[in-house]
């Protein structure tokens, strides 16, 4: 008899964002006349790069021709020129990594969820609270338990590791969605030092790394001393340069990067991880590759560079709207997130805003209990959407 | 300490390919003169169709323009434009799905290694012997049993339930990989007669339903009674539509599926599959999406028909070339593989066949302890390069 695999029993039924659609799907076919405003979902709104797409087409061309054709790439884990192109853009940050530690994926999402298959269910996972969902719902899937570490206003919403418990898998998110928050680079060694200490492995999302302006700040946990010796880090092109339906992202593993096998024996997690890729993934399209790796010349800089100005034009819209009205925020500054205190229940201001403003973000609730009276808004719409949305917050929130 | 899942030390070390590969290089490298003819790893060398090429340019265009930009697919699962061409594919050849029991992913190898993480490591698996080896590893890797159905050449290697086991997943490929056997009607009728008895699910690969041109043959497990109580079915564009570096496949999972949970009661596998993918996947690229559209168009299909055409003419030549030796072989018709009797142990026949002839193919007995003896060869070489081959390999057989 076919049985389900345990994990899939724990999962809560109804992820967020379903919840989010049905609801405003609901609002809409009641009220067709009232146009709705979407700062809910964290998706890009500017069309890809000219050179992003020039690239693509180029590679298109070249599928269509026998001596330039490309079937199987051989390793699975990307062409030599796009990691090599990902190692070189790490360094031009002052991030020295390898180009055999990168490995090109087909997003963030797809290895934060298929490299905790790689731990057995006795790990004990750490996330935050508030939290990404996916993180908790991967973990939870293949069996493992879960524990939290508080992020709230009184640190500014960035967690500190809760030295009186032990954790075996750390997922950390920086800058973070849902909060906003950033890590400094004295809190990323904190995190480092406890996983070090645990002989944990910390799973680091830097999705977001290309919004941070403040130089000060590290876009990548191997800023920060020891790093190697403890991180997975996780990235992506979705929101750097709008590849969110073209989907490419990439892993960093250090090669000594290190897990424990039954008697405590040390392993190496890049080989084991490159063993799980072998059988369960054939790689990344050539075509997007090559979109991608058009995503790290100078020219594909400077246009990715234009677009993140752009929403972060929004996100400084949106934080003088929360200045102005004195609500309490993190975010906007080195992120598209803007995460704020509504003053009541999340799901309470959800209703009440879309119901009265028409406008739709994210119930902080969502993402975790100490998300409760918080609020998220996404700096990736229009200028114009974004500047009329804050006039409506500031109309509800003067009432 | 962040430790590793148990079932990953279960693997074994070498994969079949990267052995293959290595002995490959040694002999490149110490004969820099004798060119090798490569026929073993299954890759298509055809260029993609001009119609795939020109959807991809097309819609890689669209994604450069902000009214017609796609960012995140709702559903992950494809586009409802893709999922309803699949449905009438099935539909050309008699074969009713409805397009919501479609998913698109990016490959089989994906979701056949992946969907096995839905089922309990309390399954028991059962593969053929010889077997595609990444369905004994990405079972392995999680924890599963594993049990073998005897293929031999006895049964014109179509293996056939075990009465006397009780198995609670089963892989089945046909036409297979790698012996190019296809089964009839009655044979697959056998099998899922036999799931529906063990209530257990069928992981069909129909990577290769394209190459069947015989009409009494099922292209589908859909096409047998029953099968949609007991069937989940793989597709891919790899071979069919030369999408190996392009990456697009499909999973066809019918809504009244179900599997058991912890007190035996049923559960919908389409309802599981799809909140795993939901927190694990975020779909296929749009280009590559329409890229896979126009391949189930009329002009895409009659493109793809002339290519798959060229490989099978290569199957004959093969066929015709073991008929003349009286060698016995399996597969060349209805399937771009040939396995046949090598006369030695398998990899005796690779060393001898690259060392005298210069020709690559695959040890049968890297599929299974049922394999030695055997060989494999495919045939998506280019029609000289077959010629070739075929000639060396008359020489070799006659001496």
């Amino acid at each position: 008899m076919a049985r389900i695999s345990k994990g899939f029993l724990n999962l809560k039924e109804n992820y967020l964002f379903v919840e989010i659609g049905r609801k405003v799907r609901e609002y809409v076919e009641a009220n067709p006349d009232k146009p709705v405003i979407r700062m809910g979902i964290g998706d890009v709104t500017l069309p890809l790069a000219p050179v992003v797409v020039e690239a693509m087409q180029r590679a298109a061309g070249e599928m269509g021709v026998k001596e330039t054709f490309r079937g199987y790439e051989d390793s699975g884990r990307g062409y030599d020129f796009l990691r090599e192109a990902v190692a070189g853009y790490y360094k031009s940050y002052g991030v020295e990594i390898s180009a055999d530690e990168v490995l090109i994926n087909d997003g963030a999402k797809s290895d934060g969820g298929n490299i905790t298959d790689l731990f057995g269910e006795d790990n004990v996972v750490l996330v935050s609270d508030p939290v990404y969902p996916v993180y908790v719902d991967s973990s939870v899937m293949n069996g493992k338990s879960i524990i939290f570490a508080d992020a709230n206003e009184s640190m500014g919403f960035s967690p500190a590791p809760p030295l009186d418990k032990k954790a075996d898998l750390i997922y950390l998110c920086s800058p973070n969605n849902p909060t906003g928050a950033v890590f400094t680079r004295a809190q990323l060694q904190a995190w480092v030092d406890y996983a070090i200490a645990c002989k944990a492995v910390i799973i680091y999302d830097a999705a977001y790394e290309a919004f941070i302006s403040d130089e000060t700040l590290p876009r990548s946990i191997f800023a920060v001393e020891n790093a190697r010796k403890c991180a997975i880090e996780l990235c992506s092109l979705s929101k750097t340069a709008g590849f969110t339906g073209t989907r490419c992202g990439y892993t960093v593993i250090p090669k000594e990067l290190e897990f424990y096998g039954e008697n405590g024996e040390p392993l190496s997690v890049l080989k084991y991880w490159s063993r799980r890729q072998g059988s369960k993934f054939n790689g990344v399209p050539y075509i997007v590759q090559r979109g991608a790796e058009a995503v790290f010349t100078a020219e594909g800089q400077a246009q990715c560079r234009e677009r993140i100005a752009y929403y972060m034009d929004n996100a400084r819209i949106m934080c003088e709207t929360f200045d102005a009205l004195g609500i309490a925020y993190t975010g906007g500054k080195n992120s598209p997130y803007v995460w704020f205190k509504c003053g009541m229940p999340s799901w309470d201001f959800f209703d009440l805003l879309l119901s009265e403003k028409q406008v739709v973000g994210t119930p902080g609730v969502g993402f975790g209990k100490n998300g409760d009276g918080y609020f998220r808004l996404t700096a990736f719409g229009s200028k114009e959407n974004t500047v009329e949305a804050m006039k409506r917050v500031r109309e509800l929130m003067n009432n």
